[in-house]
């Protein structure tokens, strides 16, 4: 099937660069010598997480614990929860999948430690428990330093829980310009969880596992010492804010862009504007306006959740009824969270379909 | 089950004041003597769709052809699709609905009126065309007067067409404030309608059937004479921008809010901030940030696609781990293509669940 007979707006992956893209981060990993467990909320795919595990990856992470359950019922074997999954329910949900698949979780409250260790003990499942430490995001986590000793401490103390390491993730900092100042404050970030983690060792307790790092600041999480493990997520699609980041010693980022939108020309009103069928509900907006590719000189504007409109200035719109037009989004992971499947193409063939399975799943 | 018992993020709908403003505005267009035909875009529920049908509207309108084939596929009879349907594969598929459920679409352009007609002849329907008047939101549209006219000449001279009246929708001004203006601007979007009806008609073309209004101007669409039939959507929930909007006599909107989420504190970082599990996934941002409920003091701030932010300034955070919080969207259109289900409640009872099953149907 020609990439010209689907129907719009729909989801398309640009199959090469994805792949290229997949390798990329496989090899900045094994040059550190380093795990790779990328982030499946940026795809919500089983598929993309089966071709990742493929190519090397030691597993994956998920933002959510529903994105996790979708991932177990399609044979992932190996997950780390990133974001705490608090309350009775949830954490029986958890359970339930940590009996068929090997589940981290991350933890930064006494609370949730106590509650969680009752509900594996009745579950008779043993999680692995990972410390989020905040290292300058300010979102969740706990202070690094004696904070963070004090709950490994509690969670080592706990029979039903199985310490497994640290967490720290920066995540305002992956798009920080110039290169010098990312790389400055990604070192900063990786020593404050090494520190901590020294800290853990030298009171007696074993720490073999430090996750996270980003896709913006990949080159530096892997080469710094200390993360045993890169959880990047962005790398494989990138959006046009993650393209502008310079990367290393002046170069643009190396991952390409792989993801973009199709829509069609359903109105021309007036001679110098045509109306697309690409609203709020088919492109996310959080991220700023998506980029029209090929037509430079064409404004872009959202016209409500079902359309948007195309003009130019002194100059008649070149695109007729039906008309295609590629744009690249500002922020893939919400942008795939409006499809059930991504459409994989090479050239102007369609050469794959992937199912976003987890799409939607926010519980 | 209790709301307590849910886990979140949850898409919410308080039962009461939702059948109150589903009777409020068939009680408008009764009161008026007019057509009800309320716009699925906001709810994307065939459940939803029964209850406005029984409740007597007299069909539904679709923004997409792919919302109209769920509808369809769940016995829904009579469906306006107020977007062009564009492309012999679209049109295809409209015609397969239009086999079992009385479809009826916008046009705004010639060439799609002769391929819909070529269409529609090789799949032997005939479909009910509206032609689309752009009545000064300068979106779709053809201009009103002898553009339009020109536009019904074709569409009654083709065969397989069959030219059923107008619509025009004044998107724009829904939420203008004072009402005085509001009022005015509906009263000229309708006159640019009847207008051009009236043209028509002196052509010697019957206009039995004028479609538009929103749910902003639905007081002013219903009693000013013209309009056979009003399509709001936004009435049945609304959301924190609608409900600012005064209406009629200087009194606020008539309609409730019934539509909420709620979210669960996962993380106390400090004493002054909590971190909850609903972000730019869970809720739609495009018409600004939530508002959180029965939280005068809290500061709301989205943090990243998972998570976002509740601080107070010089007091420390009220809430404890797992509490729940209610949001109001400030866009529910938008929100509600972000979910699979609602969830209808009464007082702290869930009483029925509802399926979004059009989410995402944007083609």
């Amino acid at each position: 099937m020609k990439l010209s007979q689907l129907d719009t707006p729909v989801l398309l992956v640009d199959e090469a660069p994805f792949l290229r893209n997949m390798q990329r981060m496989q090899d900045i990993a094994v040059s550190a010598g380093i795990a790779y467990r990328p982030h499946a909320k940026a795809h919500k795919s089983a598929e993309i997480a089966k071709m990742q595990l493929d190519a090397g990856a030691c597993g994956v992470c998920c933002a959510k614990l529903g994105e996790a359950e979708v991932l177990v019922s399609h044979e992932i074997k190996d997950i780390l929860i990133t974001t705490p999954v608090i309350g009775i329910s949830k954490l029986t949900r958890m359970m339930q999948i940590a009996n068929k698949a090997r589940i981290s979780v991350v933890v930064d409250n006494l609370d949730n430690v106590a509650e969680m260790a009752a509900v594996a003990q009745t579950c008779g499942v043993k999680p692995d428990i990972v410390i989020e430490v905040d290292i300058g995001q300010g979102r969740c986590g706990v202070a690094p330093g004696e904070a963070t000793l004090d709950l490994v401490r509690e969670v080592v103390a706990t029979e039903w829980l199985n310490f497994k390491g640290l967490q720290g993730y920066q995540g305002s900092i992956q798009m920080l310009v110039p290169f010098t100042e990312r790389d400055a404050a990604a070192r900063k970030a990786v020593s404050m969880l090494t520190e901590t983690a020294d800290m853990i060792r030298r009171s007696g307790i074993r720490v073999d596992y430090l996750t996270g790092g980003g896709s913006g600041t990949s080159v530096t999480d892997a080469t710094v010492k200390g993360l045993t493990e890169l959880q990047p997520g962005g790398y494989l699609f990138m959006d046009s804010r993650y393209r502008e980041v310079e990367w290393d010693d002046g170069n643009t980022i190396p991952f390409e862009q792989s993801l973009t939108l199709l829509a069609s020309v359903i109105s021309l009103p007036e001679p110098n504007r045509c109306i697309l069928d690409m609203g709020l509900k088919a492109i996310s907006s959080d991220g700023g306006p998506p980029l029209p590719q090929n037509l430079p000189e064409a404004r872009f504007k959202f016209a409500g959740e079902e359309h948007s409109e195309l003009s130019f200035e002194n100059r008649n719109c070149p695109l007729k009824l039906g008309d295609k037009v590629s744009f690249i989004p500002t922020h893939c992971d919400t942008t795939v969270n409006l499809y059930d499947r991504f459409i994989a193409f090479s050239g102007d063939e369609v050469v794959d379909v992937w199912n976003i399975a987890a799409r939607g799943r926010v519980q």
